[in-house]
């Protein structure tokens, strides 16, 4: 893991050099900026679920443990192996949706706009965790079926910071921020909500609706302001 | 036809009366502004394609001519009854592709990035009519097959305008606006494409991701400004 994690730090760091190099030499982003402590990065989070351990127990089996496959650029989270069937409410189905991990005290589903149009419901835009009230659904996994009262949600686009980045741009926790981005679709995402911890690496999650809308990929400059 | 004009008319109105007022009473937009001549419509273009009159006869038949099934805002502007199956470059099919009449002179399919993703290639953002060294892709219809070389786009955000319209903006034919998009996932399109012409209708048109992204709907604020 930590060599991963050594991995995805140069990558980020070679993504703000081709940015800040395109930004001095085609001025995408209109203005220039002094780059904060930790390098921009933004990734796109494709649909995907977390589930409490009992949940991942009833899909998979008695005493199962969720296997990392991939680790994520915040400390610790991985795309797990295991993925999961989702039965919508007219028995329209999205299959191998991606388990996040480690296993959290809840379950939460976290679609797109346009994988809730396919599966024929509304889901409502929320914070991670604020999930009182939000559809359910059914999750299918090789052991058995999971039934979700509640937890299907489109998750806001947020940042996760460190105080350190906190305090270079001037936000506290819990406040919004602006997304920028340049390019031939440019975009500003006028409300990307702020968590501040101390265990956070500086990252900016979209979706897939909000990538494609801008066609957002390594070679686009963005920038991240108050 | 003037019949569903005057009422897409009323439609454009209350939406804007709704907005206004939505505008004053949780402001919405953060500032109000005077509303110009004419009304601010926005626009979700689903995919869809234009046609020559020669490639809706090689589809449909000899002579055939397209039946308008529901009249759009812009006026003369139809979504047709008939249809095309669009097979893309790995076989991959997308069905029941809306033909937008009249006829033109050349072919173009218009698709959101999510569809071109679904289908498996990469095509470029371009503004409509804007098609050379595009890629093609193959139509199917009743009565034959059609193969474009080229003309597969996504079709860049775009504003229709009168004349009075861009001097009350204060915009020019070709040049760039921003449309604001209001509501919990605040979005700001910073490259609004300008069409001016006095046939034109006042219209923004976004495609399915870009509308995906900001979850926009009659009940969202939205303001377009230079």
């Amino acid at each position: 893991m930590s060599s991963t994690n050594s991995i995805s730090m140069n990558r980020a760091h070679i993504e703000q050099l081709v940015r800040d190099s395109l930004r001095r030499q085609v001025g995408g982003m209109g203005r220039s900026r002094i780059s904060g402590p930790n390098p921009l990065v933004v990734n796109i989070s494709a649909r995907h679920c977390h589930l409490s351990q009992s949940a991942v127990e009833t899909l998979f089996g008695k005493g199962h443990q969720l296997t990392p496959k991939k680790w994520l650029y915040q400390e610790g989270q991985y795309a797990a192996e295991e993925s999961v069937t989702l039965i919508g409410p007219r028995s329209r189905v999205i299959s191998n949706l991606r388990i996040l991990g480690p296993c959290r005290d809840f379950n939460q589903v976290e679609l797109a706009y346009t994988d809730a149009i396919s599966l024929g419901f509304d889901i409502p835009t929320r914070n991670s965790g604020d999930i009182k009230g939000t559809p359910g659904c059914m999750l299918m996994g090789p052991a058995g079926f999971l039934k979700m009262q509640e937890g299907v949600i489109r998750a806001a686009p947020h940042v996760h910071m460190a105080p350190e980045d906190a305090a270079f741009y001037g936000v506290e926790n819990k406040s919004f921020m602006k997304l920028k981005i340049g390019g031939a679709l440019g975009v500003t995402f006028d409300r990307i909500f702020v968590r501040v911890d101390p265990s956070f690496k500086l990252e900016v999650h979209i979706d897939t609706d909000e990538g494609n809308s801008c066609g957002f990929g390594p070679d686009v400059p963005c920038e991240l302001v108050r």
